[in-house]
């Protein structure tokens, strides 16, 4: 039998996993719920459970197994160890070791946003390239950096958090991580609705906005396609932060490529026309030509991203 | 005899020259002009020259050296090849190919403000540390980033230029590069001086500034540290935008050591002192405890860099 990897992308409401060959290809995927309370203690027993029940039902023996890869949504220093992870109630937490207590295989673990972004760049838009900069449109701003092809996890397991780089100096309001003019106060599914609340209370321009039931990402961007004049200024808004946003990130690392996902990404080329626009106005001239593409692997990005960190981990050894 | 290695530092007036054991000991250092005439064709027979001579005058033969270490005022791609390099007036140049043909060596290469990095990251203020950015505080904002312990040199060589991060909307003067409100504009010697006369104009408070000869970046540090209610202000001004695109720079590659060299470096505390306090004003809480050290090295920082990039180099094959 050929050797198999799982991919687990722990979230704060499902975790998703996924069965692959050592080639990569997905045999199979489903999810289970994340058992958050008493400290998020059943997780890992769960996680465990589910597969070893996949492994009994399509006969996989532990000789079989490749490795489990952990992706979670916090921090995760480079020996594997989470130190908070607010998401799932767990405070420092060696995920190898205690995923072994359960099923003794190798485990590889890493943050969430970055596995996406190994993801992407194996499988999906980011495809065939070596240094690339994910960016996940959400609820808030994500980012997963990969240079050579390896994640860049920082000295902390804070590599990537692009979503926090301070880009507005008057913002009154505070972003989640209690600072006050973080890039995903502007540039994420919440704070394109931000932006519109602002802009729609300015003045009284007619706009179709004004009788939307309720805003959101979605509504703005589908009003600015159709070319209402205040969604595409509140569009133009978005995009001058993010594409200033993402040229200092490219001034940074230079990668060949920004792939582009999560739930705003979906409104297709009108996001990435508007970012690029405003990153080639203030891009370091060497960055200039850095390509944009839409992420393709959607929710599953994380599982293949998490299979990758087995594969490269055996490869390495 | 134990093996030797050449570091070598392209600038634009002068090649800084040096001998190293296989263990990093600095044997000796000397300089040789840099010849930009003739395209600057004559640069690299100049370095082959003097090498040669070394290793004549040293009885070091060819099958003592383990290689060449080039670094150049310019973006080097990871092939070694240098598109464009203008302060040597060079246009696509393959440098370990070219050095060969006049001395038969191994030949690795890189750009000279990463090179300084990797310098200060074996030997000088961020020896022991795997994950650092080096500044360079000088005519310009120079960068160089440091990922477990290697350059990351980006896709296309333009990895950490940060000096030319968009940091100001404002700004009507132009940058070096072509952009406005690029980091360097504020942040480095030229920076500051601009800093100083925009202050002065603005009114006529009093300051020792007012009746110095000439406005250094040195003049305006001194006066803050003496107490000078204007070099305080025009100081202030440095530090906020200066710690502001390192809290960004950390944001994106989250580094245990920033390592700060450069002209202005030379003023000591004060500056570091200024970058941090405004620093984690700005900087997501996962970067918050950042170091901040000088940088030790000095103008040797190039040529140890060089040379360790022979030593990996070496050591990866």
């Amino acid at each position: 039998m050929s050797k198999k990897v799982f991919g687990i992308d722990i979230g704060g409401t499902t975790v998703k996993m996924g069965l692959f060959t050592e080639q990569g290809e997905l045999l199979d995927k489903w999810e289970i719920p994340t058992r958050k309370d008493n400290g998020g203690a059943g997780i890992l027993p769960d996680i465990a459970e589910s597969i070893k029940k996949k492994m009994s039902s399509d006969g996989i023996g532990l000789e079989d197994v490749c490795g489990i890869g952990l992706s979670v949504p916090g921090p995760v220093d480079d020996n594997g160890v989470v130190h908070t992870c607010v998401n799932l109630g767990w405070g420092t937490i060696d995920l190898a070791e205690e995923m072994r207590k359960h099923i003794d295989v190798p485990v590889f673990s890493g943050n969430d946003a970055n596995a996406a972004a190994l993801g992407e760049v194996w499988k999906g838009g980011g495809k065939g390239c070596r240094n690339v900069v994910a960016v996940t449109l959400g609820t808030g701003v994500g980012g997963g950096i990969i240079v050579n092809g390896k994640i860049l996890s920082g000295s902390g397991g804070a590599g990537g958090e692009i979503g926090h780089i301070h880009m507005v100096d008057d913002e009154t309001e505070a972003c989640g991580c209690g600072n006050k003019g973080c890039l995903e106060q502007y540039g994420s599914a919440t704070g394109l609705v931000r932006l519109a609340t602002r802009r729609l209370k300015e003045d009284d321009a007619p706009s179709v906005l004004r009788n939307a039931p309720s805003l959101s990402a979605k509504t703005v961007l589908d009003a600015a396609k159709a070319g209402d004049a205040v969604a595409i200024e509140i569009t133009e808004r978005f995009g001058a932060i993010l594409g200033k946003g993402l040229s200092i990130v490219a001034g940074v690392v230079n990668p060949e490529m920004f792939v582009i996902g999560g739930g705003v990404s979906k409104a297709g080329d009108i996001v990435i026309d508007i970012i690029r626009k405003n990153f080639v106005k203030y891009v370091f001239p060497g960055s200039r030509d850095t390509a944009f593409a839409l992420a393709t692997l959607g929710n599953d990005a994380g599982i293949y991203g998490s299979a990758k960190l087995v594969l490269d981990g055996v490869n390495a050894k």
